[in-house]
């Protein structure tokens, strides 16, 4: 019989996507060099030279059984080892093959990691303002997610907050940082914070609390900053990492879980994940994108576009009197709305063309989110008529 | 807390990666040439020139943003449509773009099919001898998967059991035609019989009874014959697809699921799977293979090597006094072992470097699995060792 549940979601779909296709349907129209579409996050650079290079030279001298059979269920050992060591190299933790496993993006690392460390009816904290697929990837596995509302001032963590919330049967907390849709950076301070909350409170409830550190982001970061790595600041986590956004390659649906070598069974997690994937349908990511990013492990696309269209929307937002905080990564800026109904406010825009995402689903409302992985030539002529739209408020 | 039903699956690996572990580990003391590996169901025939040649001409000519960009959820457009063609050109049914949903391989797309037409709860039947990820496939959705067991004079549905075994808590039935691990084939006759019982019993127990069929190797068919497809026989059905047989790309995860254009809810069952996929992080099939497949939709490998193996196993084991079904189909062959325990007999197989598969997972206690996707030389070589082995049984 068919399922009822799905059939009505059908009716609620993710409004990024609502909003996207409203774009490229207008696009049809006027064209789509005059929609300010700001609604979707995909990276608006090509992936690296590398990339595509390592591609053509796998299919032309390696033989075809070879790049296209069956991976081992963890992902294809070399790739591993390759990712094991570069992270070992960039962060300082004694990573090797056995901690790594091989995703479909970071969402199948977080479809894993939650399914790792919860069993259904326990409870998953994330922070305000956050991406909204955290619903279903956290509550379709029986767990059970609940947000602490933001910190509106930095957009760091609300501790006050959190540690209301904090229960015994909260066994994970998942963090993103950089974060979509803030672009804020977690600093030291929070993250250390964090992690000494989190040991405390697993010594208090006598069991671990896992720490899922989303971070496709992670390699985006602004002002010439070194990115704090969350798995440093507390022993029980697990990152969830995709090459959709540093390598533009979201479509390849590639991306890994990395175990911190020092969490509790940290030994045998990655080779668990396996025997999730046995019952999600997942088995591994395509062979060849595996193999192909390995090659470039060090590569990122030109991501130096986001820090320039950074600039001009964080000037012009708060030069326009907009209430923001300065990203200092990713390609997102959260912004409030000049009335409290940031839907209302979105709908507005979109006569001028300008296509925001009302922030109201990342646990934000009232504010709006701005994707700035667009050419940076658009940006420029979208602020004069941000500067028209705005008008109508004052 | 670490989730202590997937750490104690860990001791229960599945018997054919572990033969398959054993195989290369002998192969590197004795050479994997000396070593008659029948464990794994991995292509022995290399992919398409065609699907090389697909994928080197999209990385050489199109914009790296076009083909690594996000795929809408339910998979390309353009893709989706090329299979809809393609399946009513070959089967005859009104497959429209909306009723295709690109998946990563068969697995998931049984994984979706599942969730899409059960709830926890529900029961799947499916029939012996059957595949045995079968079980975390359909017991991770909740429903629980209940097996009738074989009929073992030919293979095809034992229906006196089936008979008994249904009931209204049955909400879908899974088969696997041609069959892993028979091969056999199921006939005309056994699937129009089979549409009948499910439409006399839809109407008893006054809901949907979904066929859910999984044809990876649709197109591995012996003796010229034509494939029956299931889905002409029942409409409220959904048939599941893999390239990794046919195209020999079982790495790069590629396949899909083709909803009946007569089912109930048709028109948006495959769109449903997009909720579903939100849940398990499956998101979609990496875009490359998926346009790269969509080149060569009409082309398979050179398969023919499987039935000439057929054909020199199935004469070793009649031969040999062996009692078997003739494969029409796949590049398995279950054989029942010469003593009562099939893990035994294998086990002493191993001792003459022959890896045979026990069919006690798949149903078939007694029996075992050959996979001969394997070099013809390789098989002819084990033969004679096949008939030392024997005469320690007579």
């Amino acid at each position: 019989m068919v399922n009822e549940k799905y059939k009505k979601m059908l009716s609620n779909k993710s409004v990024i996507r609502q909003l996207a296709e409203y774009a490229t349907a207008r696009g049809k129209e006027i064209g789509y060099e005059n929609v300010f579409d700001f609604s979707l996050g995909n990276p608006s650079v090509p992936c690296t030279k590398g990339y595509t290079e390592a591609v053509i030279r796998l299919h032309e001298t390696k033989d075809p059984m070879e790049i296209h059979g069956y991976s081992p269920s963890p992902g294809n050992p070399y790739v591993r080892e390759t990712v094991a060591k570069s992270l070992g190299q960039r962060f300082g933790l004694p990573y090797e093959t056995k901690h790594i496993f091989m995703t479909s993006g970071a969402a199948g690392a977080i479809a894993h990691a939650v399914r790792l460390v919860t069993v259904p009816g326990d409870e998953v904290i994330t922070f305000a303002p956050f991406f909204p697929e955290y619903g279903p990837y956290v509550n379709d596995t029986g767990a059970v997610l609940k947000v602490v509302p933001p910190r509106y001032e930095d957009f760091q963590i609300n501790f006050e907050d959190f540690l209301e919330m904090l229960n015994p049967k909260v066994m994970a907390v998942l963090i993103n940082t950089p974060n979509n849709p803030s672009g804020v950076v977690y600093t030291k301070e929070t993250l250390a914070r964090l992690g000494d909350i989190l040991r405390e409170k697993e010594k208090e409830y006598g069991h671990e609390i896992f720490l899922i550190s989303d971070e496709p982001y992670r390699e985006i970061i602004f002002d010439g900053k070194k990115y704090e790595y969350p798995s440093k600041y507390f022993e029980n986590s697990i990152s969830c990492y995709s090459f959709s956004k540093s390598l533009s390659l979201p479509g390849e649906r590639i991306g890994y879980l990395a175990v911190n070598p020092a969490a509790k069974d940290g030994d045998i997690l990655a080779d668990m994940c396996t025997q999730i994937s046995r019952g999600i349908g997942h088995n591994c990511p395509a062979s060849t994108p595996q193999l192909a990013v390995a090659e470039v492990i060090e590569e990122t696309s030109d991501i130096s576009v986001y820090e320039t269209n950074r600039n001009l929307l964080y000037d012009a937002f708060t030069r326009l009197g907009f209430t923001t905080v300065k990203p200092a990564g990713t390609f997102y800026i959260l912004v409030k709305a000049l009335e409290d109904d940031a839907i209302a406010f979105c709908q507005k825009a979109k006569d001028y063309d300008l296509i925001f995402v009302p922030a109201d689903n990342f646990g934000a409302p009232g504010y709006f989110r701005v994707a700035y992985c667009i050419d940076t030539e658009k940006v420029k002529r979208a602020i004069p008529v941000l500067e028209k739209f705005v008008k109508e408020y004052y």
